[in-house]
């Protein structure tokens, strides 16, 4: 298949594509719009969303939330192509990415949307429904066609190698940034992550301390700290590319950044000086304590309890799933200093210091004792149940030196930490399509190449434009943030869809690999446990719906 | 909101539901028929479907595969209802997985049919269109509903640890065998099977002793011969139950039957007398070497050749992915006999006597040498590279006395093989469901059990529904089997659904266990990778798709 075909380009996309895109935008948002105002509708009492009212109606809200992340997923899919057309740059992959990107997206839309594998949703569900213009109808019935997916596929052919299929759309300074970052995950991470999954081992020191040196810890910590100043979307970018290596590495910095991000919102100035440069150099590397054997999701009701001790606070309780937590200097912990409460209003965050520890000794601290819990992938840096028994934190870490608002200086800076998750995603995703692409050409069955056969190159072709869609969605989210608005909502959506991307794309990529995508020895393999957990952590894929939901609610 | 709404009963079920559901079935065999038809024009050269053509439109034919696998499904689900109606026996549970079962089926049909998390196929796809008549269109706009799922969960918690949810359908010589299995996998296998998988050990002797002693080895084999002479469907609730313990227990029995099925179809009278009787005891355990390193899928094009040394065979290459290779007597081998050939036509079948190996010498035959592959999943027996090198094979081990019938042979075969499959995969959605349910149950989160939660229960409905609609295509393929018919198309349909919705069933559980889904220690971590390998073993999903557009198109 991959050589014949190519005088058909032409027939292949679609008579003004992009004006067909343009126009089909207008209805999704009205569609989104009816939806919402049916939800509210149905949830509202006296003027206010009710709670349960709004959890009866859980399936439809969250069908809210993918509805319009398709919606938005498309905007930002055209607007990107849109920008590319203006300099000149829109070339033939990017447009064959956009075509069966809404071909696809509006069918879901119209057909179903797969919030999972297992739940559609659909706009009946919704009590909206769609007649679709002609523009939408058409790319709906020629957009996703078998011949664009080949097409594509084709292309993709030609540029392998290169570091991401179709144009990213952002200025010379990130690209830069990007190929730096490529070059390095080649060179350095690529090589040794199976290794380091397979051992389920630390990932070197020696790894931390050269992203260090490349200045990824203080990377959107501002210059007068001790940081590079940059904006969040070369976050994105940094973190995109060495997630393509390893989700390990890729997930070095999140730490950091909820850490960096909570002192630069919420700290006091003393704070920001005493910590900022250290988090900045890699000199302090931070664990981020908030789940607990009981609470994961509603965080806002733990129960780890900080009681003041003179101008200090001891904290006793039990917390699990800390990523990171024995070889780290500082935690950003989560605790209930009002035991009046039982919601997120008691609480309040502490900056608690604490000496790294050895594989012989990994929680020297007093007051702290810890155990592994061992994993199916995302590994490297080894999750903690940790326990404390009054546990001394020095008053003067109390986050902003005010109780309290521990949930709500968490909260804003999860924007932050899942604008970094999506661009996990998005570089798990990559990596999948790169390694189940390599692996299609250099297998041959029924005499040629699997990458020759139509579903194994379709699966290659909605991975890219899966791909594509979910980087953009994503740079779309940091670009929020740097334009200094809020965005939980749009980073919801990137983290939501992202998950799903990677997900999906680990998953075929291991089908490409037939049997050999169950053995061990095959990094594809990895590459399906490490994908897993990007629907469960920063917020699992419901509650980032519910986020999402009850945000467009008003 | 499980314990609310229990009045509703009677406006959640849509009246004359079944008349609904039996409407709809004859315009879905048109639609099949019709894009049958039209992927045959297509395809067609001068009266012979063309090999060159059908690749070029594969995605259209594996979506014919699953369109039709789909009307089939809803077929034997209307079957199954309409049957237990008859017997008034069509409980509140049965019609709610009906209803969901039309309902959802119905609308990705008309709106896109998943034949993976990442490529949907439509209507549109196979050039075909579909109005859905009054009863279907009403079937999808509120078959599905939120309330029927949550109805069904609630009804669903009532019977919980009963062996499945809904009657089986099945007659009382077949529950009864049913119940057999179902304690047996209680008391001995589920209560052991996350430990065997942690340790990635051989599963204990013992285990295949008891199995043993319960006739699973010879269940469908003549009594003349020593076996129990019970029907493929006996095999198939066996399979079912001893795979909701362990996928590796429920997988035991495959080579055997495997084994017994290719002699009792292709070997002489003396073979069957003399294997068949060890092979119903269990004292003769068998593996199935086919798969070799540069050949899976196509199988037909292997290389092991077998070379006549006076009246016996010498066996030289390599074989890989052998499952229980170490343990066993009897190999069954499939090598080319006539080296003129490269494809099928001159493959022939031995059944090939070895030494079981011990731990410290797995391999102890001469010419034969083998090493371990280290999987994700499916652990228990162990996969295996083989490498033979002048392996000697006796004269009288060739397959039925004939050279050059056993890819033949083994096709047929294959679809006893799938049929078990089939049921290894409705058992594996099966224990996925009900660890994720119980989980739910266990689990609080805001206030209250995570089953409480309509994204929650939705996926628990979901799983239920079509796990039943996967178990009642594979007792179909079964009885197609038991009667005489050549069923490749049935079992594959089984197959391929079933991986499916085991897959995604193992997916969503660990999705409802959050972050401990994602712990080694719990079993979900297991399943999902047990379930794997269903899509890729005994026929990966596109192989399974493409023999029943195969087939479909004559
Ligand atoms: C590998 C790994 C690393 C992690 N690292 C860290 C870390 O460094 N620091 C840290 O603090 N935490 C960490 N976590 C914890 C993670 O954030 C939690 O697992 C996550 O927030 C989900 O919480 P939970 O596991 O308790 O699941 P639960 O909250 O019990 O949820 C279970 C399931 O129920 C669903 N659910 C819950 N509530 C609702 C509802 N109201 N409606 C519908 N569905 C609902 C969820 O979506 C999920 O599918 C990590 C987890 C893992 C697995
Ligand atoms: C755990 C495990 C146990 C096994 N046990 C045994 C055993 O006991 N005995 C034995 O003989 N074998 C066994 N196998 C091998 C198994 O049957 C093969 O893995 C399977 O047949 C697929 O072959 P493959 O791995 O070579 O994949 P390939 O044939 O290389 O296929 C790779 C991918 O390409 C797709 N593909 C291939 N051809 C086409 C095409 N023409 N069009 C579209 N897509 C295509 C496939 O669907 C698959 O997704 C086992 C495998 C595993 C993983
Ligand atoms: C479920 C979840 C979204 C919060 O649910 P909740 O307890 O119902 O909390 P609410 O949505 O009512 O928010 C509580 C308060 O925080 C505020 N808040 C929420 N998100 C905010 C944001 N992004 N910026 C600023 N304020 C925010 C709300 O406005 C509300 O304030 P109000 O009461 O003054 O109006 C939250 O617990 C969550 O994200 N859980 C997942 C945990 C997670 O991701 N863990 C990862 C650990 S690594
Ligand atoms: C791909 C696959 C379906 C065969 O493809 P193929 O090489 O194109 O073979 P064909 O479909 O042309 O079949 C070859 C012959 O076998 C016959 N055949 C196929 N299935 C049959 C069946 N169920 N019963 C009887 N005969 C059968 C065909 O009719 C054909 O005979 P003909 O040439 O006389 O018409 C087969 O190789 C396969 O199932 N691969 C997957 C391997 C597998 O499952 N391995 C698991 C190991 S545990």
């Amino acid at each position: 298949m991959a050589h014949d075909g190519a005088d058909m380009p032409t027939t292949i996309i679609l008579d003004d594509l992009m004006g067909l895109a343009e126009a089909s935008l207008p209805e999704l948002e009205t569609l989104v719009s009816d939806a919402t105002s049916s939800l509210r509708a149905a949830t509202e009492k006296d003027g206010r969303i009710s709670g349960a009212a709004l959890e009866a109606n859980q399936y439809r809200a969250h069908g809210l939330a993918w509805l319009t992340t398709y919606q938005q997923s498309l905007k930002q899919l055209h607007g990107w192509a849109a920008r590319l057309a203006e300099e000149g740059k829109l070339g033939e992959m990017e447009k064959l990415i956009v075509q069966i990107g809404f071909g696809e997206y509006l069918a879901q839309i119209a057909g179903g949307i797969q919030m999972n594998q297992g739940e559609m949703v659909r706009l009946a569900d919704m009590d909206v429904s769609w007649t679709p213009s002609e523009a939408a109808a058409k790319l709906i019935a020629e957009g996703n066609s078998n011949a664009a997916r080949m097409r594509l596929v084709e292309l993709m052919r030609d540029v392998q190698g290169r570091s991401i299929f179709g144009q990213s759309g952002l200025d010379e300074d990130l690209e830069m940034i990007r190929e730096q970052f490529y070059r390095y995950a080649e060179d350095r991470v690529k090589p040794n992550a199976h290794e380091w999954h397979l051992k389920d081992e630390l990932i070197p020191m020696e790894i931390i301390e050269e992203l260090a040196e490349l200045g990824v810890f203080g990377l959107t910590i501002p210059e007068e700290y001790g940081g590079l100043g940059l904006s969040k979307a070369s976050m994105v970018v940094v973190t995109e590319e060495l997630s393509r290596g390893y989700i390990g590495v890729g997930s070095l910095g999140t730490r950091s950044e909820i850490a960096a991000e909570l002192i630069i919102c919420g700290g006091t100035e003393e704070q920001k000086q005493k910590w900022l440069p250290g988090l900045s150099s890699g000199e302090i590397l931070s664990t981020a304590v908030f789940t607990e054997p009981n609470t994961g999701s509603d965080l806002g009701s733990l129960r780890t309890r900080a009681v003041k001790d003179g101008d200090d606070w001891l904290i006793t309780g039990n917390k699990t799933w800390i990523t990171h937590a024995q070889r780290t200097h500082v935690m950003t912990l989560l605790a209930r200093t009002d035991p009046a409460t039982d919601n997120y209003k008691g609480l309040s965050m502490f900056l608690a210091e604490k000496t790294p520890g050895t594989d012989d000794n990994p929680f020297p601290t007093e007051g702290m004792t810890g155990g592994e819990i061992e994993v199916l992938g995302y590994r490297g840096m080894k999750e903690y149940e940790l326990g404390f028994d009054n546990f001394r934190v020095k008053g003067e870490n109390l986050l902003g030196g005010e109780e309290g608002k521990g949930f709500k200086q968490l909260m804003e800076t999860f924007e932050s930490a899942r604008i970094q998750t999506a661009a996990r995603a998005v570089g798990v995703a990559q990596s999948a399509l790169e390694i189940g692409m390599q692996y299609a050409i250099d297998r041959k069955q029924f005499g040629k190449s699997l990458i020759e056969f139509p579903r194994v190159s379709s699966k290659l072709a909605m991975m890219a434009v899966e791909t594509m869609i979910a980087r953009q969605l994503t740079y779309f989210s940091a670009w929020e943030k740097d334009h200094g608005h809020r965005c939980d909502l749009e980073a919801g959506m990137a983290k939501l869809l992202g998950a799903r991307v990677a997900w999906a794309a680990a998953d075929n990529a291991l089908q490409i690999h037939g049997g050999n995508g169950f053995a061990l020895e095959y990094q594809i393999s990895r590459i399906l446990c490490d994908a897993r957990i990007l629907n469960i952590f920063e917020g699992a894929a419901e509650i980032q719906a519910q986020v999402i939901a009850r945000r467009l609610l008003g």
